[in-house]
């Protein structure tokens, strides 16, 4: 393995067994030495990749954000479905993804800026909701910023309701819920028809993405 | 004032102290010492009333379920918007609804079974969900239990969202939002035009039930 690859490789141990322990411990509780213990990993090579406790934090709300990419489909409004649902379906299965949800809902983490979380997913929202207008599939009543803050706070809801009652288990089918209640105040009624709301699709869609490329998994990592 | 007016008055004080300090530092870091301080009140009073931090926390959540009782109206669902509002409200200028809700949605309170807040509120919601269905207000394809959990689960996610970017100023618009898109998939079409959403009314039913009688408030202690 090339040394840029074991760099890689490290780097992304580090990021999952920082976003466990986030996940475990929440932010204040979390430590340096219990990542170190479960990433299996020599401090210098942690420092040489993260300065702090703060900067782990930041580089797992970074990964959540930008690790959400779908497949591009005829209707735009499926894509804005299929990204809650993929999400979802990671926040049961990916590390990074469910730490990262612990740190973007945490209360107590005065060092992180929590809007920041927020405000990008809000931003991807809304950028999914005005290509979904420019192609006239969205009502004319919608106000998009007010529709895409909706969910962004509704899905950080669902997530940690479904978290507390059920470990996630349960977060596909609350999210298709949310949007079963929601859609058909945002679609116009042809493109609501054609809406694929099942909430098997998130499992579905992450294994199709898996296939054609994305960032690395563990998964990956663990066969490479 | 007769002792068991000032058992009231002092219990009232602890509590309304342990909410703000449960709201400043979060379970894990709220400590007696700091609630004494706030409170203004002995030890001895203090232990008198609550035997550790857990129970002052349950005492805070406790208050929170059972404070929200609302104006009965004609239409059951305007009672389901109102309750909302009313809480949304609360969360606002109520230092105890403000504690019980961070309670409520930590992840990280390890002695707090979370779960019991959700369920008490879900149960409440589905209460007045199952009365407006036997009036006829609710179209057949709602699932109660589902659109209230999700009532729940959103809520809380919108008030995090609300509390992180504005410091819980515009959680009102963000509740209005979520009923103005749910709403039309709930209540049958001649209840839907009649259902007042706007923003304003957790205030105005705020102001009425004080005015009417229901537990005191700082306000209503500090002129006694």
């Amino acid at each position: 393995m090339a040394q840029q690859d074991r760099a890689i490789r490290t780097r992304r141990l580090i990021l999952e067994a920082a976003a466990s322990v986030f996940d475990d411990l929440g932010y204040d509780r979390a430590t340096i030495a219990e990542v170190l213990e479960r990433a299996g990993v020599t401090k210098g090579a942690l420092y040489f990749h993260f300065a702090s406790k703060e900067q782990l934090a930041l580089a797992v709300l970074d990964e959540h954000v930008t690790d959400i990419a779908v497949e591009p489909q005829k209707i735009k409004l499926q894509e804005f479905v299929d990204a809650g649902q993929v999400l979802a379906y990671r926040l049961r299965s990916d590390p990074i993804q469910r730490g990262a949800a612990r740190l973007a809902v945490e209360q107590g983490s005065n060092h992180l800026d929590r809007k920041q979380g927020m405000i990008a997913w809000t931003r991807f929202v809304e950028d999914l909701l005005h290509q979904a207008r420019d192609r006239g599939e969205v009502l004319e009543s919608v106000v998009v910023s007010d529709t895409a803050e909706l969910f962004v706070g509704a899905f950080a809801g669902l997530q940690l309701m479904s978290n507390a009652l059920t470990n996630q288990a349960d977060l596909s089918h609350r999210l298709t819920v949310f949007f079963e209640h929601t859609l058909p105040s945002i679609a116009v009624p042809a493109v609501l028809a054609k809406l694929k709301l099942d909430p098997e699709r998130g499992a579905e869609l992450d294994a199709a993405l898996q296939r054609t490329g994305r960032a690395p998994t563990e998964a990956d990592i663990a066969v490479s």
